[in-house]
């Protein structure tokens, strides 16, 4: 937000985030470096964002009075998540500022709405059928072929709620395994490899978008971030522009993050994105080593509406996540002295849980490989 | 400290700071960074980093119940200043392990301490006589002769509790001046630059040092520490020689702050050391954006027992403190994109009062001048 007279909010003013995971207490130690304070609201007790918080409400979404205090107290709201209830965003958006805006949030909460979105901007994505019952696939695999993969609308995330169809056959199982809810059937593209665009938006329109960062994942979890990514110059600049073009209809503030496919099969696009997440994201963490201006700093800089920082990268890089039980390799990497260790303050280790991650930059040598 | 078994402490585990300022805050923000939690200790209601740890305890220094409760509830203490009272630091370490240990605080309490652990360490520094009435200060020019110095040798800081004597008719002035409290009168050194060096030593000994920052002060207070300082390769060596001589007389864990006088005239030592700061200090803050592990970090990892991290410089730096009015330049800095800002989150400008920092990086193009 901006105060009346159109200037940027001023450190010393408070920043309300919905969320309280390790995203949120990332966020929180940014805007703590620029001089604001930070109120938390999450359900959860003792989430991770709470202990760097000046102020945590460990609420329901659905409590309206806590809601309104939350709001009262704040001068500006953002998230660390994409599934925040419509109704909660409404809610506090008509009583403070909240970035990103709600029209981002409903296009990102749903998988529909998200490739409409897309489409409607121009941007390439794989061939898809929305998907409300078992006939609809059945109606529908002809046209996309297999392999296929069934993707839930709403609330996946890390591979859940996905199903991947081999034949025709196993259309029946795909559907009960996502939970027989509205879905897409989506063509399976041949890629070579996964990126993501990190990229910023401020109100004045102003954006910076890091490079774009390689993706390995590992049991449908990202696993590594390595920059920069294995791409030409062109298809960089084509990542760029993609991504550019989305925050822009979008009319976007905060930081969005871009994944997309990267394709060599002749006939195919380039790019396909292939998901939008409206916040602060994992293959964004490298940027908190190796750019001037990280993406949680971005990120606080937009919705308070000052200018961006710089995102040039002066370090090459490759983020790790720390998932379960990864976490304790901890003191392997804190003995390494080209990685930076991040650790969540989460108290119990879960297979699958992020627990941390770790960052190693190698002095920068060379520009995009042409 | 180590756990029972050696090992570093455990990120999870909680971490006590003295000293609620801008120091206590970056350190808490560190420590967050690495999975602990934070607890502040400080007097004063409203600190900067309450804000940003789990628990705030404002209380005196001499309350001991309030001491025994922190004790309590913290792995181990550290603090962000050095005037820590001697029976508050004797209390909490006789429950908690305490770092730096209590002979640093002891010697950097008292300048007459301080000056004779550098003799007996070997240690280059201006000629001076132990003062404690106005007749010493008479006795003594004669052989420290004139310009000289008389410094309070308790609680002075930012050019406070010090007087220049021009002549000898100033001594009673300059007595009267400084509070007429034991002080040591200091010979003039004819320096052309003030460097300081940051250095950090782990409890199993390792050092990790900064390279040199050049300070420049205006009215007393420190006004920029600029990277790499304007200096030999032989006195940049020297420098960190005499850092690390200190760092390992003193057993000392934790960063530790050097400034050193640097000298070019003929039968004059290159270097003096003015003083030493058991704790981060000003001068070190462009390590934040010119590093790979800061100094906040370094320190955290130090007092903790873990290995420290990578000390090199990625960038050259420009570090401007923001005091008193300055702090209204900060959408001009904000606007910079090689400006890093650092705000402390105080409500109060006041003249002479720290408000916060910017660093400027430069892409760093040359070993320092030979």
């Amino acid at each position: 937000m901006t105060n009346k007279a159109g200037l940027p909010l001023e450190p010393g003013s408070t920043i309300g985030i919905l969320g309280g995971g390790q995203l949120g207490r990332m966020l929180a130690l940014a805007a703590s470096r620029l001089g604001f304070n930070v109120h938390v609201f999450c359900p959860e007790e003792n989430s991770p964002a709470f202990k760097v918080a000046e102020k945590s409400y460990a609420f329901d979404y659905d409590d309206s009075q806590a809601l309104a205090r939350f709001a009262q107290a704040t001068d500006v709201i953002t998230y660390e998540f994409e599934n925040v209830p419509a109704h909660t965003a409404a809610y506090l958006s008509a009583k403070t500022p909240l970035y990103p805006n709600a029209g981002a949030l409903k296009v990102a909460q749903d998988r529909l709405a998200e490739r409409e979105f897309l489409i409607s901007t121009g941007i390439s994505i794989a061939p898809f059928h929305a998907i409300s019952c078992l006939e609809d696939i059945e109606r529908a695999l002809p046209d996309i072929s297999t392999p296929s993969v069934l993707k839930a609308c709403r609330l996946g995330y890390d591979g859940k709620g996905q199903s991947i169809i081999k034949s025709a056959k196993d259309a029946s199982d795909a559907w009960t395994k996502i939970g027989c809810v509205p879905a897409i059937l989506e063509a399976f593209i041949p890629f070579e490899r996964e990126v993501s665009v990190i990229i910023a938006r401020s109100q004045s329109g102003q954006m910076v978008a890091y490079d774009p960062g390689e993706n390995k994942h590992l049991n449908h979890i990202l696993d590594e971030t390595i920059v920069p990514a294995n791409i030409t110059v062109e298809t960089h600049q084509k990542a760029l522009e993609i991504a550019r073009d989305i925050a822009q209809a979008l009319d976007y503030v905060g930081i969005l993050g871009v994944e997309m496919f990267v394709c060599n099969s002749p006939g195919l696009e380039a790019l396909y994105v292939n998901e939008i997440a409206p916040r602060v994201h994992n293959s964004g963490h490298w940027t908190q080593d190796a750019c001037h201006t990280d993406q949680f700093e971005q990120h606080i800089r937009a919705i308070c509406g000052w200018p961006l920082g710089g995102g040039a990268r002066h370090s090459d890089a490759v983020m790790k996540n720390l998932i379960g039980e990864d976490y304790f390799q901890w003191p392997h990497f804190a003995a390494l002295n080209d990685h930076s260790v991040h650790l969540y303050g989460k108290v119990i280790v879960r297979p699958g849980r992020k627990m941390g991650h770790v960052n190693r930059t190698i002095p920068r040598k060379s520009m995009p490989k042409t």
